[in-house]
C-alpha cells in the first residue's frame, strides 16, 4: 500500500517541487515549469532556483527546506553532479516522490556515473523516499493536465497507461497523442516495473497497460503480477534490446539487463502479455486495444471496396492465423439481393460493385455492414475503404462510428487508403468507436491479437 | 515495337475518346471527362454520346466513326453488354489502343462474363487492337495530365512507374501521391506486365517500377524480361494471393491464376525483382528507391536522439540483415570530441546529450552528421528524430534535405516520431532528397532492401 500511495504521488501529485528550473523560456529553454503552466495544472507548483525570485511569475524558492507545505513530488532538472546532494535535501524534507533527469549514471561510461548512482541508492535507502530514473523524462498524467517533461508533450484523456524507459512514448507516434498516463522508468534505478503495474492495476481511469521494456532486475515478480493484471486489463509489450549488440546499447542508454529474447517470449506467453514485434505493432495494438470491445467469436468479416486489398487481408489473415470463413446463409442471402446478378458474394464481400449501381452510393455500404456486425457467426468486422478527399474521409468516420456505436459489442475496424487516409484514421482515433489502419494487413495483424487476448479472458 | 507504340498510345494519348460517357457530373457521379478537364490534359478529348449535344462544354459524338481525326486511345466506360459492339467499333474505327473499364468479365461468376470476354477476344485478334481490362481503372501519367480513371485522383510527377492490377495505387496511399505514370491492368485480358515492363524500361522519365500482381499466364517471360530491365532500374514487387483461399478470391476480383508462393519468390529472386512482403513494404520501397541513391558500402551509420530507438533500430538490422559495425577511428574522434565526457560515442550515436548541451541544439545533429555523411565506410546513414511541432518538422527537412544535397553520393534515411512526424514526413517526400518512416524498424528494413539491390547492380 505504501508504494500505491507514493506512486499517486508521481502520478497525481497535489504539489510539486521543480529543482534547479532555469530562469530561461521559450524554444530550446526546454523548461519544465513554462511547459507545466501550459498544460492548465491545478496542484501547487515550488520552482526552486536560488538565483532568482520568480520565474514566469511563479514565486521561486532557493531550497525545497524554504517550503513550508508538504510537497508531493520533487523533479530534480540539474547537471548530474549536483544530484546527490539535491535528493538528500527533499529526503530530509520528507519528499517521498522524486524524478531524477539527469543523465549520466548506470547509462555513462565512466566511474563518476556509477559512483553518483550509489550515493543516491543510498540516500533513498536510509529515508522512505523513492526514486524514478535517472535519465527519465518523468510522468505524465493527461486527467489532471500534469507532466514532468522537459518537452512540451500533447496529452489526451485516454484509457491508456504506459509503462516506458524512454521519453519518445511521451512525445507519441503516428500523430496521435497517446499518453493518457505515462511513467518514464528509464534507468529504472528504483521504481520499475512491479510499481508501475500495480498503479494502473488500481487506476481506473486506465484499461489498457502498455509497457516498452529494455530490461529489469526482477522478471520472476513481473510475470506474476502481470498474470493477474492481465486477466483485468490487457498488457501489451514490446520488448526491445534482442542481440548482444542491442544489449551493449541498452548499456549505455538505461544500464539495464536485457535478458534473452526466448526466456522473454515464454514470460510474456506464461503471464498473457500480449508482445508486439516492433514499435508500429505496439502502437497499432494500443491504438485497437483503448477502443475496440474484445471478441466474442473467432471468425472476421470483411467488405472492401477493393478486391485487391481483400486479397491481401486473406494473405494477412493466413500469416497472423484469424479465420476469414463463408458466410451464413442469412447474410449472404442479404448481401446478395442487393448486388449485380454477376456478383457472387462471399467474404470478403466486394462492396464496390454494388455501391456504383446506387444512390447514394454508401447505403449498400451501410446496409452491407449492418449486415455483417449483425451475423452472430463473427467475432469482428473489418470494412477496406478509401477516403477519396477530405470530405469522405469525414464522411467515413461518422458512418462508421455511427455503426459502432450501434454495434457496441462486436469490434468493427477499417483499412483506409487514398489521399486524406490519415486524416480520416486520426479522425476514427479521436471519436473513440473505430480503429483505423493504412493497410488490411495490419489491421488483420491487431485483429488477430485482439483474438488471441479475447480468447484469453473468456478462458478459452 | 508495334507493342511499345500502343503502349505510347495508353501511356501518352494525343486523342483520347471517352465512350459512354454520362451527361451527369459532380459527386457520385464518376465522370471520366469532367477528372480529364480537371487534370489540365492538353490532347484531343472526343466524348461519344448519343444522347447530348455536349457534356461540360466538350462536343459529343454519337460514335467513335463519326470522329474524323485519329484518336490514339478509347476508354469504354458503359454496362457490360454493351462493350463487345463498341470495342467492334473502335477497331473498325482503326483505333489500336482500347480500355475496358466496365466489370463482370472473367471476374464474373455467371457464364455471360466469360462469353463477353471471348467476344472481346476474338474482335481483338481480328483486328490489330490491343486491349486494357476489363474491370481497369485504365491509365494516368501526371507528365502530361492525363489519367483515364473515374475517381478523381492526385498525380505528381515522380519517377515512379507502377503496373498493377487493382486501381487502388491509382487513389494512393500514406496521404502521398504515387502516380508517376500508372497502368492497372486489372483482369490483364490483353495487355500484361510484359508491356507494361517494355513500356517502361523505354521511359526516361521513370526511374523505378512498382508491379502489384495477383497473377499472370507467361511467368517465363516475365523473368526474362524483368532479369534485363532489373539491371538497369530497380523493379520492386508485391505478389498477392498466396493461398488457396486468397486464389479463390483473386479469381472473382482479376480472374488471374495466382501461382505458387514458393514459385514466385524462386523466380522474383532469380531475376533481381525485388520483393515486398506485403503493401506497407513496397509503397516503403517506393518511397525509398525513388528518391536515394545505391549504396556503395554495405554498413550504415545511425545518429539517434533516442537512445530506445537506437535500440530498435539495432534489433530491426539483425532481423533485415544489415550491418551497424564501429564507426571509423577519426569519426568516432570527431564525435567524441563534441561529447559530454561521460558519454561513450558509439553506433548508433546518441546524440540528444550533445544537443542538449549546446546552443543552438542543432548544431551538432549537423556536425554529427556530417562526420557520418563523410566517412567512407558507411554506405548509408540513419537519423532517428522527432517533430516536436510543425516547426520543428519543417526544420529537419530542410536542414536533413541540405544535407542530402552535399551528399548526394549517400543515402540519407530518416525515423521521425512526434506530433508532427506525419507532416514532416510528407514534406521530406515531396523534397525528394530525404527519406522519412514513422520507426526505425521501417527505416531499416528499407535500408536493408536498398543494400540488397545495391549490391546486385555492383555486380557483386
Amino acid at each position: 500500500m505504501q508504494a500505491l500511495k507514493i506512486m499517486k504521488q508521481f502520478m497525481e501529485p497535489q504539489s510539486v517541487a521543480l529543482v534547479g528550473v532555469s530562469r530561461y523560456t521559450g524554444e530550446e529553454a526546454f523548461n519544465i515549469l513554462e511547459n507545466l503552466l501550459s498544460y492548465g495544472y491545478r496542484g501547487k507548483i515550488y520552482p526552486i532556483n536560488p538565483s532568482v525570485s520568480e520565474i514566469l511569475g511563479v514565486k521561486t524558492y532557493s531550497s525545497v527546506a524554504e517550503v513550508a507545505d508538504d510537497i508531493d513530488l520533487a523533479v530534480i532538472a540539474t547537471p548530474r553532479a549536483l544530484v546527490p546532494q539535491l535528493v538528500k535535501e527533499c529526503a530530509d524534507s520528507n519528499i517521498k516522490a522524486i524524478e531524477i533527469v539527469a543523465q549520466g549514471f548506470l547509462d555513462a561510461s565512466d566511474e563518476e556515473g556509477k559512483q553518483l548512482q550509489k550515493e543516491v541508492d543510498n540516500i533513498a535507502k536510509a529515508s522512505q523516499a523513492r526514486i524514478l530514473g535517472p535519465n527519465t523524462f518523468g510522468t505524465a498524467n493527461a486527467f489532471v493536465n500534469f507532466s514532468s517533461t522537459f518537452i512540451k508533450i500533447k496529452m489526451k484523456k485516454r484509457p491508456i497507461g504506459i509503462i516506458c524507459q524512454t521519453g519518445a512514448f511521451f512525445v507519441g507516434f503516428s500523430e496521435m497523442a497517446f499518453i493518457g498516463k505515462g511513467i518514464d522508468l528509464a534507468n529504472g534505478c528504483d521504481i520499475s516495473f512491479p510499481e508501475g503495474l500495480e498503479y494502473f492495476e488500481n487506476d481506473s481511469e486506465t484499461k489498457v497497460v502498455a509497457l516498452h521494456i529494455e530490461g529489469m532486475q526482477d522478471t520472476k515478480a513481473f510475470v506474476d503480477m502481470s498474470r493477474d493484471i492481465a486477466r483485468k486489463k490487457p498488457i501489451l509489450a514490446l520488448k526491445t534490446g534482442q542481440s548482444q549488440q542491442a544489449a551493449k546499447a541498452v548499456q549505455s542508454h538505461t544500464g539495464s539487463v536485457t535478458g534473452r529474447k526466448e526466456v522473454w517470449q515464454a514470460a510474456f506467453k506464461q503471464a498473457g502479455v500480449i508482445q508486439a514485434s516492433d514499435l508500429e505493432e505496439l502502437i497499432d495494438l494500443v491504438r485497437t486495444f483503448s477502443v475496440l470491445p474484445l471478441m466474442k467469436k473467432s471468425k472476421i468479416g470483411i467488405a472492401t471496396i477493393s478486391g485487391a486489398l481483400g486479397v491481401m487481408a486473406i494473405d494477412a489473415s493466413q500469416n497472423f492465423d484469424i479465420g476469414i470463413d463463408a458466410l451464413s446463409p442469412k447474410t449472404q442471402k442479404l448481401l446478395s439481393m442487393m448486388a449485380p446478378s454477376w456478383l457472387k458474394v462471399s467474404n470478403p464481400v466486394d462492396i464496390w460493385p454494388i455501391m456504383i449501381e446506387s444512390q447514394p452510393v454508401v447505403k449498400p455500404l451501410i446496409d452491407g455492414l449492418e449486415a455483417l456486425l449483425a451475423d452472430q457467426n463473427l467475432g469482428a468486422v473489418l470494412f477496406i475503404g478509401a477516403a477519396f478527399d477530405e470530405k469522405w474521409g469525414t464522411g467515413l468516420c461518422q458512418l462508421l462510428s455511427e455503426l459502432a456505436i450501434a454495434h457496441q459489442d462486436k469490434p468493427l475496424i477499417c483499412s483506409i487508403y487514398g489521399p486524406s487516409a490519415g486524416q480520416a484514421i486520426k479522425e476514427m482515433q479521436d471519436a473513440g468507436k473505430v480503429v483505423g489502419f493504412p493497410t488490411p494487413e495490419r489491421a488483420i495483424k491487431a485483429l488477430a491479437r485482439l483474438n488471441e487476448y479475447s480468447r484469453l479472458r473468456s478462458g478459452l
